[in-house]
């Protein structure tokens, strides 16, 4: 990339969704404070903390959120632009790309057989 | 790729095994004919047909494999070593190789809350 783009960040209090279950979305985030959980119905499927990424599912594959996330504590996230992922992955190795959808089917795949 | 590498073919019976949980695996596959079904435990995780992928996941990550692989009917699967996937995934983008990681680890996190 010619430069490094500025990105956003975001504060949540504790217990504010970030996103919800079913949610279009285009952002994924990097958890820079604090904790998010991520529910599926009423599971808790994940507890991130500092440096996760989350979210990047559904900018992939651009199907909606298979979880809801919460912030735990108070949270602050960077924001990862869909622009951003998107030239990431331009020019990836095609098989790379295969991996890479086939592992996010697989995990919504998981996702429903736990319900 | 300088060359294209010529790939094995391997053919297995019905309900022969292709690998089993917690297996170390050195190769991914491509299934070309017929049916492999992946279980875990005592279920039935996926039923994969003509050009899915399977078994990537610890080549990438070098974790026990999470499934039992096997043949549903009779199937030819073309083998992808170890080899091959590493030279497709050098020199990718770290963040992208940062998602496959984080996928990677979903699958396996969501295998286990299944359990």
């Amino acid at each position: 990339m010619a430069q490094a783009p500025v990105l956003d960040r975001r504060s949540f209090g504790a217990d504010d969704v970030i996103f919800k279950e079913g949610d279009h979305g285009s952002v994924a985030y990097i958890v820079q404070s604090g904790t998010v959980e991520l529910q599926r119905g009423r599971g808790m499927i994940a507890e991130l903390t500092e440096g996760a990424i989350f979210g990047e599912m559904a900018l992939i594959d651009g199907a909606p959120r298979m979880a809801t996330a919460r912030a735990k504590t108070p949270v602050t996230v960077i924001v990862l632009p869909k622009m951003l992922v998107d030239s990431k992955l331009d020019g990836v190795d095609p098989f790379v790309l295969r991996l890479l959808h086939i592992l996010i089917n697989n995990v919504r795949n998981f996702a429903r057989l736990m319900d």
